[in-house]
C-alpha cells in the first residue's frame, strides 16, 4: 500500500479512450489540459495554522487534475500519480 | 455533474456575438482581455485561518473574467471553463 | 451594472484634457504614470483573517490610480477599468 | 487636496541645492540613493491582521526615501510623490 | 548518530536492484522522478505557530522520495541523505 | 538627529584599519563581505502580529553587518548607512 | 566575543582531515555539499507569531552544514562563519 503523505492524493490516470466515455475531451488551446483519474489513496491533510484540515476528495472519487501534475510511481505492477489536492480540479459526478 | 474543489467555479463561456448584446466589447490595448461567462457551479470556498470561506459568486451569475484564466474541460457534450474566483473581476446585473 | 468582486474597484478613468483642470499633470520620468478616475462601483472589501474589510474608496471619489492598472470593460456604452484597490494612490478632494 | 490611500505618504521632495544645508549628501557608490522630503499628507495606515496600523511618520516630518520610490503628481501647480512608508529610511530633527 | 534539525529527515537510500522487488520503478517522462528510501531518524518537527509540528514519518518508514531532494552525508562507513519532511511523497506499506 | 523608522538602524562604519585592531578581517572567497560598524541610532522595532518588536541592537553596540547592506546618508559632515536589522549578523563584545 | 543575532549561530568550521575522523565524506555529485563544524556561540532564536524560538542547536554542537552558507568573519586570530540555523541540517551525536 501507499499512503501519501500530508496533503498529497495517490491516483490512477484513466486513459483518454475511457474518458471520451464520461465526456473529458483535451481541447486545443494554449491552455493547461486536464486529465481524468480516480482517488485510491489521500493524505491526512495540509497543516494550517496548527491544525490537519482534511481534504475534499476521498478513495472512488472520480477527479479532473492538471497534465503536468505529480510524480509517477508504479506499485504491484500499476502505475499512479502522487499529486497535491491543489492540482485537482475538480470531482466528476 | 463537475463539482470545482475549493475556491474554483465552473464556468460556461459566452460568445462574442451574444455579449456584445450585454455590452462587454474588447477594447485594442495591451492591458488583460475580459471575457464574459455564467457560473455553473461553484466550489465549497477557500480555506483561510481554518474557516472555508464561502465564494462571492453563484450558480447563476454573469461574470467577466480574465481572457487567460481556467482549464478547459468538456463534459456531455458542452465546454466547460474550470478557474479560481480570483480570476472573476466582477457580476453583471 | 457591474459589481466588481473582493477588492476591486470599478473605474471611469477622465481624459487628460479635463483632468489638467483638476492639475493632475504627467512628468517626464521613468517612474509610473499615475491616472485621474471616478469610483463608479466598489466591492465588498478583501478577506483578511477571516472578516471582509470594507475598501477605503468609496462610489463618486476621485482617485488618482497607475496608468497600467486594471482590466478593460464596456458597459451600456461606456467604457471602464476593474483594478484592485491596491492599484489605487490617492483621494482627490 | 491629496489624501494617500493605505500605508502611503504624500511627499514634498527637497531640492538638493536646499537639502546641503541639512547635510544629505549622495555619495558616489552602487548604493541606492536617499533624497530628501517634506510629509504633506499621510493614509490611514497599512492594514495588519485585522486592524489599521498608524504610520509612524506624520505631517510636517523632514525625512529620507529611496530616490527612486513613488509615483509622481502634480497637484494645483505643485509637484509630488505619492510613495508607501516602507520607502522612506528615517526621519531627520 | 546525526540527528537532523527541525523538519528534516535522514533517509537510507535503497538501490534500484532491490527497489524493484517492492515494485517502484522509474518511467520514462518528463516528471520528477522517485526514489525509494527508509528513513533512519527524524527532526522534531517544524515550528508552525509557535508550535513544534511532529513529523508525519517515523524511524524505520519505507519512504518515496523526490530524486533531486536532500544532502549527502557518509557516517561511520554508510552514505545517507539529510531532507524535508516536504520531499517525502508518501509512505510504502 | 536622524531617526531610522520602523526595524531600520543607523551605522557609522568603521574603517578597515581600525577593525583590523579588532580582529575582522575579510577572507579571500566568494561569500558575503562582512564589515564592522558602530550602532548610532536604532527604530521602534518592527511590526510583527500587531505589535512593535523591538530592536535587539541598541545605540552604542559595535556591529557586523552586510558589506553590501543598506543607505549612505550624509549628517552633519559625517557618512552614515541606515540599514534593517536583518542585515546585522552579529554584536561584538 | 561574537554575539549571533536571531536565529543566527557562530560557527567554526572542522577542516575535512579532522572530518575524516568523524565520517563525513563529500560525495561526487550535484547536491549540496556538507560540511562539518561546530557550534561556538547562537543567537537568542528567530521571532515567530510574537515570541523568541529558542534555537535547536547550542555551543558545543558539532554540527553539518550546507557547505555554501554563511558569511566569514575573523576574531582574535580564529576564522568563524556566522549562519542561520536553517542552514545546519543536523547535529552529530
Amino acid at each position: 500500500m501507499i499512503r501519501p503523505l500530508g496533503e498529497r492524493v495517490l491516483v490512477e490516470a484513466i486513459e483518454k479512450e475511457e474518458t471520451t466515455a464520461f465526456g473529458i475531451v483535451l481541447p486545443d488551446s494554449a491552455k493547461d489540459k486536464p486529465q481524468e483519474g480516480k482517488v485510491v489513496a489521500v493524505g491526512i491533510g495540509a497543516l494550517k495554522d496548527g491544525v490537519r484540515v482534511p481534504l475534499e476528495v476521498k478513495e472512488g472519487d472520480r477527479i479532473i487534475f492538471s497534465k503536468y501534475a505529480g510524480t509517477e510511481v508504479k506499485f504491484e505492477g500499476k502505475e499512479y500519480l502522487i499529486m497535491k489536492e491543489s492540482d485537482i480540479h475538480a470531482i466528476i459526478g
